[in-house]
């Protein structure tokens, strides 16, 4: 594996620098006083950098594409007072040269390890044929290929890779917790909610380099997706009761709780009701800390959020915490 | 067959009468001097009439059910200024006795010509794929017995036996009038999202003598009802290309036009977008002259119609048509 | 104490009865034939029913008033179709004949019991500051005594004696469970936010035999009257940090969530926006089994509930939960 | 007439060019080193190109005016990576000397024969009282010469020249098929909906070579405008029935549908539901295919429409249509 | 003139009665032992009373219809516990007999002496176009008899004869008091304003014994008649200028402040902003007062209102207005 | 005191300058040939220009801080087509050197003479309770220091110096106009509400030379920290009856009108109702004004403002006022 070298967020504004990048643009641009030159913006997970090639633009520009990963050696300087990279070498990286997650923000947790503890939620389920339905699902390759790499959402919450079964796991989690508050709630209803609420992601979401809707995705929605996807096990499922299959196409089009937000019908079941709100507790938490992460040290509130209509208040972070004084309320 | 006898809006306000009636209401009510009787609500479709038995109503209570056609013969009198029917005979009808037509509103039209008219649409489609695919639903003894039978909705428009059916036929023909004005739409997706973008309410609503949601329809709606229906029939045609799939999808769950009316996803497509207001067409225009046809003769304003949040203005009706004058203006 | 005899939901039909009611309305109507007669309605925790006393009615009438419980006796008779009781005797009771919640609704809890709990909760708080100002909240004579017995909403949900109590130890406990599973959240202003986020319905729910808004409630609202209650409490508190109080009034005014649902700011913490969700979850759920229990035992659905805009459905009930085949689905 | 010369979206990146095009805007604007030169941007219906003259700007800045259409001869350069023109010869172009249509975005089809074609739908209306009353409208020279001019929006649909004369027949002849399916429906008033309802934008918008709102259009809209033509008309006209006065008003204020879209009444007559209805057919339809035809050939979606808040999908484009196997699917 | 006898609201519950009262409902009815009766419900500005007439029920009905005035006298008794009159003597009166104030609710101000006042408001315009204008449609007999006598709204505000009246004087004094607060808005166009903006109500509203809609004002409503008048006295005179009639058609399409509210414009002009304001206020405090001084004596709160979704608090009334103690704080 | 010197939208587009500014951006940025520059944004109350220092640049950085006034001394030069300053010198200006008001849009009215009056008016006040309430908030020093600088919004309204103070004296002012034509308005509580329904505003907007939320306005708002005064100063007045804080409480809470727009409750007293009108009629009418003066001398149209969704139109500006033919109509 080659040596990522240096993250962007971290170069200098000037001098020589060698690291491994992904191609975001890639462009024949007219020099003023004649021919071309390559412009190029590269990118990692923590930023993006413009970059031009002077000398043989047009072959270099054929030796890799938009997407893909390359190491790159160039001399940093300013021009309009934004740092640009001048390059000099530049060439494609083969796969195992380097780390995916460099290049793309990922999920902290391991896609395999979470799926594991999925399977693990999904084979906890008592009921024969809801585990079974469970367990076939996630045992169809197209289903559990895109469901370790699938975002659960384009930008406003989990929108890494791994993110919709970082969001999965998480909710079976919470499912588990909150059964054990009101017990009444069905626990197998509420991780088969959960496993199945989003499950139209994998087609509705790009796994690539790029985050993105598929065309099936933007004309149908994970709803109708996630629809589809049951209704094609269940119908391998000799014998699935046609009541239990109601009650989980259910969980699907009510998670959204409102006909204005996406739902089809309001949930009515209680169980429809609590994956309602904890898939909105869930979301709502990861959005939060992502942004207040995101902001800088000293900053009192996060960047303006249109997904939510608001900034957040970052208290009590750093020395405002001691407001608290004496304990340790702020983590 | 039994004759029918007098319609109940027709019936005079005293004197013996004979006639064959539904049974909407059976109750058996305490007497204020001890004992009970037997209270009916009869009904045909042209109206409800209150009933009492007060001889041997425990027996006779036993001899039908709610929702049976029975014969019967009383005497009609005014109780509180309104009439009532001391019965006298009753006995339950047998299938054959009666015409289904007169106790419940019905279609002008005769389901198995309608049918016959909407097979004629589906075989003129011109995509080998689409076409076959059609076919296939149209032959699906679940969907053609229930599509029949079933009323377009509960209330606000074709409400009546084989309203569904008369709301297919009819958008198939505006289909071909609009493909006819504007070239630029496809006519074989105009014809596949006529017949599919309410299949689903052949699962929704109950096609008893009584209008109603099923189970399945209260919990997962006629869209992803309609989907499941879909789904079904591609999965069985080998080959089915996915885009299209993907595209009469679209048609499903955008036919409401807009997400606060029940869509899914906005029409994305110049045939989705006209699907969508040639069904608001075609129903709205059913509701607005049912409600005229209902409203008394010298009325100039219909009843109010809260699901369109207004009364209807029932010009150039009767004399008042005059206005136009000596011109065919109104039919 | 008197025995409460039978309650209104199992009273006969005909025949001579004794059991002590609440007197809801009482009303001197005039007899037809000259005269007055005293009309009543008598009620318990389970149903109304209709009274009248012919003699001495102004005597009679003087002995007690609306909201008294009273020891009556007399005959049941069917009028109209409907049960009423035709009074022989009856006298006002003394506190400490009855039991009040045998009157109104209450929680299935022991109210001291629940405040016991809370403040156990209030103790665990980590922060002295805050810790110190719930206690002195709690040990608030105003506030303790009408926590106990305050409903937490006229109809939506914990419509019942102590409801407000129950709600909040409710969401002290869901806290604590959804601490664990997102250990970022600060568990001192989940449990302040949790205990101070409905406070102010002390003040604006009446806790008499009739649930009811005060004058303050209606003009001012719980949120206002919340600020209220906290604003007088950390006047008290020498050196409370004005940015704790704050963040505390954030709670107080955003836990509505939404502008249009009666926030006055929309939650900008993370702890903020977890009572929000939180508030709704334990809200939705007490609402839905209460819908649920109050069904007919074999209705699928319940009531229209309009607060939700829907009805539930009851699944899986009774013998329909076998679809859950050989599994322990449902409690 | 002088050859228009090359359009703006084919000339060459450099060389030497000469052709008309319109002033769009013209400023002087300082140089750095002192002394002004004058700024273009110079516009035909295929797009727009900034040009700079640096010899005597004022002198030839004093030559011609914004909206003139100019014959231009000049060198193209890339500045900023962008084209621009240094203009060495410019003069303005008579009346006669080119064709309106090529410098904004005009019909395809021939406004008199439109208006031709309008006539003819207006001279077919039975109601001797209201042919009468259209006829005089389209006789009004203040209406007649506008209506070939306007467009019918300022961007959502029809915005280009003769665009309102165009949606208007569309909608005449959109009635006519519509008339037949629906028998009932009364032709005269769906021609005189068609021709009234948006009369009044011949006064809301204006119909220079810059689409824009008049003061009028802005302070008052077309609704009220299109009252005042139909007031002045009527007035003219010895007993017009006031019956038929207000219905025609009734269309007038009701062709939006809903109150929150501009409505002052929502339809109340089934003939005022078809014409909101197919006016919103007809302006979508038309708004659909624009925004196809201009998106680059191997797009799958549109841009974005902010007025439909949705981008479009465009297939079944191109080679994409052959999903439709063997099967003439796609225009 | 005859003598009104009591009002309906103090009328005795038994005894032999004389009074004078508009008849709102006549019909005849089937006697329950066959024949029939007459049945009227008879009013006052007061209230409302059930009458029947036993003897001649058919002759007597053809003496008098709905909307007149009669001379009534009878028993009063009680009947289901509430007081019916049995009809001995019936006569119905002539013009001159009663006073029209009697029988529906009016102003308290005398129509003339408004109407000057209005005449005085309008001959100060400073303009002299502006003024002509005004009064010329004051002139318009059709506008000033209605004027004198439509009520502002069926319901919501000033909702008795000659309330449009009071509320436009009211309003001209408004504009008086406003413009000396803020002296840069234009007195004039605030008289005219207040004048024209609700003026079509003359024709949207009924003027008899019974509020209610014209047809053409439900079809077309005040707005559209509005403008039309405007429309019907600019025409006549000669030179009025455009820009002003423009500005006068903008106030009254954007009284109502809002689309949604039935505005066709927002308010762009200062004076548009303070005339939509204005209007709001006048018609609130009327509605309020309204509600108030229909509450009984000793209610804290008015009965809910519909159109403003709250009930009013009606302190400081009575007693309870000590709370400001030793000073003169309610009138 | 220092000369102010030309204000900035007075400056010549060369040769040498000295003036008074504030400071309103400084950054130290790298020269595209090594090393740093000084880049300043310089303002004052008519506008903003752009500053370099090239010599000595972080020397000369550490002589002020952003939000100083400072006076400087320099070259005007235009770059890409706008004038910047090259500064020669530059120093920071001490408090006494300078008018706060020529730095940031301030009242016109003098702060001093405002509070006087606005006492005037507390003083007015009948009830003895209320005057003692409000001449103690008005003299508890946080609240009138603040009150005398603070805007009355961000940017909607009185979005300058003092502008809280300006707004709260015209409301006052009104309130009396207004009583005037209604005598049934509670002139003290009137009065109260315009001093108490913005109060909060004190403590939510930041006046520094920098418009800005406070961190306890952005998280709690105005409302609830008005709230939070009322309860401070009542809590110290003896015997203060909570009746009539209530209904301070609610003209605070309310003064929004509606929940949407941020009112807890919408009003339920008549003053309450006035108040929120009142509110908004002086709030729109200075918002107008601004928009209209600000917009240049010959536009007909102002910006759009976001804050009203519309344009405003300047008429009868200029020479087009001269439409109201001989009469003065405009100012």
């Amino acid at each position: 594996m080659a040596d990522k070298g240096l993250f962007i967020d971290t170069l200098p504004h000037d001098g020589v620098v060698t690291f491994l990048a992904l191609v975001r643009e890639k462009e024949l641009k007219p020099k003023r006083n004649g021919g071309v030159y390559l412009h190029l913006v590269l990118a990692d997970r923590t930023g993006e950098l413009d970059a031009k090639i002077w000398d043989s633009p047009q072959e270099t520009s054929a030796l890799f594409d938009r997407d893909d990963i390359v190491k790159v050696r160039g001399t940093i300087e300013l021009y309009h007072d934004r740092p640009q990279l001048i390059v000099q070498r530049i060439r494609r990286c083969e796969q195992g040269e380097f780390q995916e997650a460099d290049f793309c923000p990922a999920s902290d947790r391991d896609p395999d390890e979470m799926f594991a503890e999925l399977r693990g939620f999904v084979e906890s389920v008592a009921d024969a044929n809801l585990r079974v339905l469970l367990v076939s699902i996630l045992e169809d390759a197209d289903v559990a290929g895109s469901l370790k790499l699938a975002p659960a959402a384009m930008r406003v919450h989990h929108a890494f890779r791994s993110g919709l079964l970082q969001h999965t796991v998480s909710l079976c989690g919470l499912a588990e917790a909150i059964v054990r508050r009101y017990p009444r709630l069905n626990r197998d209803l509420l991780i088969a909610g959960a496993v199945l609420h989003d499950i139209g992601k994998v087609e509705e979401l790009e796994v690539s380099r790029r985050l993105g809707y598929t065309t099936r995705g933007q004309l149908v929605g994970h709803v109708a997706l996630g629809l589809e996807i049951l209704e094609r096990h269940t119908a391998r499922l000799q014998g699935f009761p046609v009541e239990l299959k109601t009650v989980l196409q259910h969980l699907i089009v009510s998670h959204h709780g409102e006909l204005d937000k996406g739902a089809l019908k309001q949930p009515m079941l209680p169980e429809a009701l609590a994956i309602s709100i904890m898939d909105l507790l869930d979301a709502r938490l990861e959005q939060a800390w992502t942004l207040i992460d995101q902001a800088p040290k000293d900053e009192e509130w996060t960047v303006y959020a249109p997904s939510l209509g608001r900034q957040l208040y970052r208290w009590p972070q750093g020395e405002a915490a001691r407001v608290f004084a004496g304990s340790p309320v702020a983590a």
